[in-house]
């Protein structure tokens, strides 16, 4: 029972604020034997690390990933693993005004109500520096993954961006790493979006985004009833992501809209096991991966942070007005792609350690 | 590590099938001294019953709750608590084809691939019915929540089923225990959604469905960075009901539209402390709720059991078409309401609990 | 985190009072496929079962034993099994002064401080009762483990009662069925143990025991570092047995009275694998199993309820003096074996289950 | 499910191994507002270090921890607190030889047939290294306990060593601190124990330690019943500290010898409420806190290191005599002490804390 981690046997624990001295991730259950170099993870936080072009905040961390235990002569060896990344760029500055400030939007309120004591540089443990730490995790997942279930590939983009949507009919995998937003479009699009983007900096003001992570092969049959079922663990993880306000599988939100005979997906006898129609249920049915690809879409809501001038108060309640100067993102949710790999990476591994626990392998078979 | 348990403190695992002898909740971590009868649990499971009226399965079971423990002289003990709820209408049957045959859109492939043993009858473990353990688990813990921190009332409606959507500009409170679909509009609306499900229901087919829960009364400051969040929680709590494709909070999946000058709620200082120009977050920042009305929408897809016939597979690999007769609800989400509710419940008493251990009260004042 | 549960994977949660309506155990996390009939279970609930003879308590409980779920066609699906046991013999008395009173010894006093509000009718939830419930699960372990990891044999026994001590050099494991005490002698030496109780009892007396359980037939491999040590799991399951103030792991207290030259098992390489030559270790190092006889001891107090009267006080503060009339066993250590048989059974089987989810198979070889 | 953390609800995981970069202990859920400085948790660390006198090893470790987040401004902030201590004297040695044998008595083999990777650098993870984040995460305990429930005291002491044992009627509260053992008595006593330890040393031999740790001022009525019982967590949290064999409650193993009429404690009013003639309990009565003193005992098993030759065999399978050099304690015990009085300050809060959450405060009052 600990708020500050998440999964059933590859279990990560997160620790660290923004401007302290370091943050990482504890992770206990990853399977030994693994290869892992700090160069496999930090891949990937170089993937979400800021800093690297207009569209996201301008601090600069290099977000280097030291390991401190649990890796051995290049492998796991199925003790805990300490995963730290060290703040570099905590700009010193004067916090006088802003620890007195609650910030529209901001967790500042909710942890002073609850806490009566929290570290307001930066957003402390509530700021999105948070997710480096998943990163790493969720890099070391994808190791494991390669180790143990060959073949899965998870892969996120951005679908909308505010006004800003992506053309499904030119769904294009290999646009995604080409540019600043991961959207699976070619150089034009990408070029609206960030003309648009732009525009909205400009006008000192922010945007909500939208972000689908797909996970392909993996096997059928991971994930449980009835509360931790494959669907449920990934909702969580989703939401647990800074300024997610809403979680997908598969139809989502638009199922309320369908009829029955619209919806189920028909089932057929393929060579190598069973094939769907459709994927409506985005690859879970009952909680259990179908085989399918698992999908999954969260929104993201607009960065709180904008120059824009807000109503607020103090913690003396006296009114005030808050404009956030500092380097905030525009589009949060840009950044907020490589984390839900990360979370996907981390949920599919300790459903197959779980299933691997709880049954050994896949015992019902088909045909 | 139990996937057929929810709950930090406040810790309910529910057990079995649709056609077993008997199912139920078993609740550990409920304060002692709260009173509890039979009776004001079974309010809740009457809400839930099915074969009620003709918009929902003609199943007809008294789902009457029994206390086997944790409950003496009328007041919970501290114990673990089981709530006993016998199934009475398991129609005889003979279910040699069901057992051979994959229902699209059912659990009953993914379960057959995982544990090579269902049971079939009914849709056993993934049957709805399973719901009526945690409505139970939930009246108990409206009890204990009225007990410990009075004023809270939570109240679920549906928003939408199918092409029929609520009036959110007649919007009534009163109205929504006065009609079958628990909408908060008047007979008028309550007559056509009628007139539109019956005419699914000839047509052999089924809705979808988008429900609403609203939690008010909530204190500021429960909730917890940065797995453990209310928000993180509630989505895990509602994506585990059956059928459940999408979770959201306050705005929802409609923040990826939103810019940051339209999106975050400014702050005021009321006479009893901070007010909110507005409630986009849905209550809760960074995981902790706010004080306001906690908002969450989920999405319902539609029953995937209906008699048009839909391709499939039996467990020998040769295609089938599948109809599936008996007695199924044309809207899954109509019974949904009292499900959600029953989750809300037992999400905010853990979170209140938890907050307890961990702060002991509110510990951050304002004003 | 449930107060009340046990394991890991393999997750035991028992519920019910002594004179409630029923007692039983939800399982959660059994593997699918395991045979399961009521009788494999019941057979290890007679063994505990009271009323037998006149070494124990008179009360007559036939402890019957119901499957509600989570078994169909005579085997495990996977899904959580409810185990109930329906009190019968609860004789109805005046509890009028019991409720006013504290037995010294017993848990009266600290549940009424903690909970405010205790079921005093025979116990309630402190009762050894509650052991048939752990019976009732571990009958259900040992079916599995006979299914994953065959050849494991798990068997206790009492090596000591107050003053009477087994013979050693005589030691006969066809013995330990065949008299009341569970010792692994023949018949004149458990002539002896009945004597000795028999003048305790007449003595309004009763006495404590020391009981031994071993596991043979463990694979080498299973348990973890740190805190989730295979004997840290097994202290942790003994001591939470009623009664029960000591527990040991091979040497056990004794160790602190070697020399490191007697202390160490020396290893020799056998025709299957390492062979050593002693056991001090009790076939755990570093909280992993070597493959030799996992051998655990435990120490149970006297049964506190005695008919010779003992000074306390009431609920209002005033003295009192205590007899505790009623059924009692004078020696409550002998239905600790089969309780402890099954403790062991569970913990052994969490184990082999947590190994497949994080290892899967054992990776090291030797030879 | 982390078989590297312990605690409900303060909740520490360690990590680390005795020659990597670092170790440390990730602590979720300690309380907010609690003062802390390095230097508070630095003098338990210093208290445990290693290379302090001729009884404990040689190896220097400066031991110094640091904060790296969960505390700003000198108090915690209820978030995440990450502890790390940096190891310095990890002397460079040619490992060929000892990565290939396994050492009698020694976690080598079984984390070899376990993992099939094993840092076998000074015993990796499952070195006494791994005790020195105990401590101070222990420490942190302890000031969260100052803070919250004012008074209680901890305090660990040898019992014995091999044939040296304390003299309980001259046993002196004062001197524990005075002596290189820990022991209640004046420095004769000690000068004996260092003469006999100094003796076995020279023999290149070692030897076990009983440890005995005394909670006073602990509050009625933590802890819980079946499975979290305040003495099932007491044991479990001392077993796993390393080389540990034996854990007692109270009277403990000796409680087998006893009558029922020798054991109970008779209860009597005093004037802040109940009071009882003896303390057999161990101050626990159904895993509950009876507000007298809580005393547990523990045996450590002699350092398997030792100069002496022991047979042994290579990975290959091969024989070889293996004679541990290196810098070992002579008497593991000693430096077991601070690690026990950490074990049980985390224990303590814990219950605490557990306790606020799921009762709030004590319910029951007596007279």
């Amino acid at each position: 029972m600990s708020v500050n981690s998440f999964g059933h046997l590859f279990r990560v624990t997160t620790w660290g604020e923004s401007h302290g001295p370091a943050l990482g991730a504890t992770v206990d259950g990853c399977p030994p034997n693994v290869p892992v170099e700090p160069e496999m993870l930090q891949v990937w936080l170089d993937k979400r690390r800021p800093g690297q072009n207009k569209n996201t905040t301008q601090r600069n961390e290099p977000d280097a990933v030291k390991i401190l235990s649990g890796v051995f002569d290049g492998k796991t060896t199925g003790t805990p693993i300490q995963l730290m990344i060290e703040n570099t760029d905590q700009r010193s500055r004067d916090y006088g005004e802003i620890s007195q400030t609650f910030r529209p939007g901001h967790a500042d309120i909710t942890y002073h109500l609850k806490y009566g004591n929290r570290d307001y540089r930066g957003g402390g443990r509530s700021s999105a520096r948070e997710t480096a730490a998943r990163v790493a995790a969720g890099g070391l997942a994808r190791e494991a993954l390669k180790a143990l279930a060959p073949g899965i590939e998870i892969q996120g983009y951005m679908t909308r961006m505010g006004e800003m949507t992506i053309d499904r009919d030119a769904f294009d995998w290999d646009a995604i790493e080409t540019n600043d937003f991961w959207i699976p479009n070619g150089p034009e699009k990408a070029a609206e979006w960030e003309k648009y983007l732009q525009a909205l900096r400009k006008d000192h003001n922010s945007v909500g985004a939208m972000i689908e992570v797909v996970a392909r092969g993996v096997p059928a049959g991971i994930g449980a009833p009835v509360y931790g079922k494959l669907d449920t663990d990934l909702a969580a993880a989703m939401m647990s992501i800074n300024a997610v306000k809403g979680v997908e599988i598969g139809e989502g939100m638009e199922a309320a809209k369908l009829k029955g005979s619209e919806n189920a997906d028909e089932i057929f006898m393929g060579p190598n096991g069973p094939e769907y129609s459709s994927n409506h249920a985005g690859g879970i049915l009952g909680g259990i991966s179908t085989g399918q690809d698992v999908v999954v879409r969260f929104a993201v809501k607009p960065t709180s942070s904008i120059l824009t001038p807000r109503k607020s108060i103090r913690i003396d309640g006296s009114p005030t007005e808050v404009i956030t100067k500092g380097r905030h993102d525009p589009c949060v949710g840009i950044r907020a792609v490589p984390v839900a790999e990360a979370m996907m990476a981390c949920v599919i591994l300790d459903h197959i350690l779980l299933h691997r626990g709880q049954i050994g392998e896949n015992q019902g078979t088909i045909g």
